[in-house]
Order: structure tokens, then C-alpha cells, then sequence
């Protein structure tokens, strides 16, 4: 028997991988960041093969994280997170540092960074893992706590994107009570869209507490399209 | 530069990687257990390559992750992260549960277990990545929060093994207080060796409610050896 539910207990944190250079760059919100090596520091992040950021790592062989402080603004988290690169450019009027190896570093919500060069990359099936070793690193703001994957789904009643190495159809959590029509709403504020069919959930369903992904506007200001 | 100090903004879980079969068995403290793709869903632990647990993976292609809950007893994280399966018998006296490839579960202040068979194993330098897809997966506790890395080293004090990717060298951390001649401290309740050479702190400079890694006694009952 295979328990969704059961990863939901592995914790994560939540990051900005970012990669490219001073000219073209991109950066997406991951969970999927860690330490493989101590001596010498190595860190890996997994990528969605569709990500833009995924291209951008292999061309580039260099990639940054940003680590998300606690009280990441929902519009940092849905530009990053449920977006793609190839519809806009993600790091414009964003607040960026330029490596040693002319990655991007977003600094907005970010508590730490670190760079990296690639040395292995590994195909699990839809994602790649690159491994990288450490060129620098630095704290940004040591008073602040990193935002944690637990706290965004529990707190701030996040989900993860279908790309993500996490993301769980919801019907699988549970018995899916979807019959008949499906309907679509739209964020007022951002024009996100809140599928039932894609998320297995009617809108009715969803807590009143629910927050839009993307910007962060309550459930109210979602009007049925 | 490289600043240690932003490795400790990563976020991550503690777990019980364990492997090996009904006959010989054995686990480890992790921090580093991720998902990697969810569709199959496969899952990740790294693993030093001098850990005992390592080459039963490499020997029977199965490994489990038990998620560790927040209070998790100092025996249990003393018993498997900072003693060896190659001088005694970690799994004797515990609670275990044989999964459908015989791996063996610890259930021990576990809220929930993945069951995985290796498909790739990555050699990074010091560790392996060892990857596998999923068999089964459960959660045993839902009431209970799981143990951070973050919750372990700031209200337990814990800090991570020499064969941790996360390791740090303290020295890294601050400048060395030390000089001079390097002291042992042995805790009378378990025989624990506190090594200040090895440590890179001073007993002495240790916080007041520092405990034991192994069987969480307090600092006082340490004695000079």
C-alpha cells in the first residue's frame, strides 16, 4: 500500500533555485534542496526536465539558491513558483546579486544564498538532480527563520506546483468528491485561474481561510468564469 | 567566501535510514531523505560510503526511511546516529516491521515509513545518493509533528556525526578558542567520549543545557577523563 500521506511528513525547506547569467536567467521556487558532501561542500537540487530553470542549469552549468525566509510574500512565492520563465521575465524588478560565475542570486525574502558549479547531473525519469560544488555562500539576514514546506502548506495553505518532484494529485489523498460539471474561478486580483477538474477539489470545498497561490487574495475574490 | 553558517538555513527532517534483512540489519541518522520525482514516486537518501548502513544498501538494493517524530529520545538518536552497526547490534530490543522486500522498519518514535528499492545509486565523493522507487509507504502517527534538523539543533542541541553530509568542523564555525592541551570528558550514564580536540569547543564552553548526543544526560554528569 503506498500512503500519500506518509510525504507530507518529510520535511523540506522552500528556495529560489536560480540559473543563467548577467544577460538571460531565471530562478523557480523548489523544495528540493540539500547537502551531498561536507568536505568539499557539495548541494544538489532537483528540476523539473519542463522547468526553464532545468535549461538554463544545463547550458549554463551553474546554478544559485536562495533561501526563502518565513514570511516569503505570496507574490515572491507565486512569481517564482507558479509561473514559467519562457511567459516573462521573472527577474525584472527583482533585487539580484551576480555571482563569481555570473549567476543570478535572488536576494527578495532571502534569509542565505548559496552558488554553485555543476559537477554531476543525474536522470531520475521527469526531474534531473544537479549536483554542484560550492563557490560561495553567505547569510543575509541572520534574525529572520527559513520558511519551511510544512509551514507554506499549513500556514500559508500553499500546494506544490505539477511540476514539482512533491506535487500529489489530490485525488490520491483522498476520496475524490468531484462529480458531474467541473467549474473554473478566477483570482480577481491576479486572474490565476483555480481549475476543479486540475486540482480535484471544488472551489466549495477548499478551506475559508484558502489563500490564492499566486498573490495571495482571499477565496472571496475569486469570481466562478 | 564561503560562509558555514548559511548551510544551517537548509531545511531538513531527521529519519532512520535502515536496510540489510530479517537475518542482518541495520540504520542510521539522516537529514538528507527527499522525493525526487512523483510520478513514479521515487525518493533519495545520502548516505557516507564508511557507513555500515551503506554497503547493505549497495548488498540488498532496499532501504527504509522511517520519519522520526519532534520528541524523538535521545537513546534512539544516541543508538543510531552516533554509534556503528559494526560494533553492536542496533536493531536488538527495537521495534521492527519487515516490509514486502524484507527491508527491515523501525517503528521506534517513527509517525511514518517509506519502503523503497534501489534504482540508481550516485557517487558523489565522500557519499552515495542512493535513489529508489517507491513500495510502500504509511503514516503510523498523524497526530504527531516530525522532528526537524532545525528543532534537533536549537532545543535539543544536537549536532550532526562526522559522516553527516551536513558535518560541520566547529572550527569553521567561529574562531577556535582552543590552545593548549585538549581535554576528554566522559558521560558517566552511557561512556560517551566528549573529545574537545575532536569537538573544537572547550567542555567548558559548552551552554550550560547541553546534553549528551547519545543518551541525553546533562552536562554536569560529565566527568574528566
Amino acid at each position: 500500500m503506498i500512503d500519500f500521506n506518509a510525504f507530507h511528513k518529510i520535511t523540506y525547506g522552500l528556495f529560489i533555485v536560480s540559473s543563467g547569467d548577467r544577460m538571460k536567467g531565471n530562478g523557480f521556487i523548489s523544495n528540493t534542496v540539500f547537502q551531498v558532501t561536507s568536505d568539499p561542500p557539495k548541494f544538489a537540487v532537483c528540476c523539473n526536465k519542463d522547468n526553464y530553470t532545468s535549461g538554463l542549469i544545463k547550458n549554463s552549468g551553474v546554478f544559485s539558491v536562495s533561501v526563502l525566509e518565513q514570511e516569503t510574500a505570496p507574490d515572491i512565492l507565486g512569481r517564482f513558483g507558479f509561473r514559467s520563465g519562457r511567459d516573462f521575465n521573472k527577474l525584472e524588478g527583482m533585487s539580484i546579486r551576480y555571482g563569481q560565475t555570473d549567476v543570478p542570486i535572488i536576494l527578495n525574502a532571502s534569509i542565505a544564498f548559496l552558488e554553485c558549479k555543476v559537477t554531476q547531473t543525474v536522470d531520475t525519469g521527469t526531474h534531473l538532480i544537479f549536483i554542484g560544488d560550492l563557490v560561495q555562500s553567505e547569510v543575509l539576514d541572520k534574525t529572520k527563520e527559513p520558511l519551511t514546506y510544512l509551514y507554506y502548506r499549513q500556514v500559508k495553505k500553499g500546494t506544490a506546483p505539477k511540476n514539482a518532484p512533491t506535487y500529489i494529485d489530490k485525488s490520491k489523498l483522498e476520496t475524490s468528491k468531484n462529480v458531474g460539471q467541473f467549474k473554473k474561478y478566477k483570482c480577481a486580483a491576479c486572474g490565476y485561474i483555480y481549475d476543479e477538474e486540475k486540482e480535484n477539489i471544488r472551489f466549495s470545498d477548499l478551506p475559508a481561510d484558502w489563500l490564492c497561490p499566486v498573490c495571495g487574495s482571499e477565496k472571496s475574490d475569486f469570481i466562478e468564469v
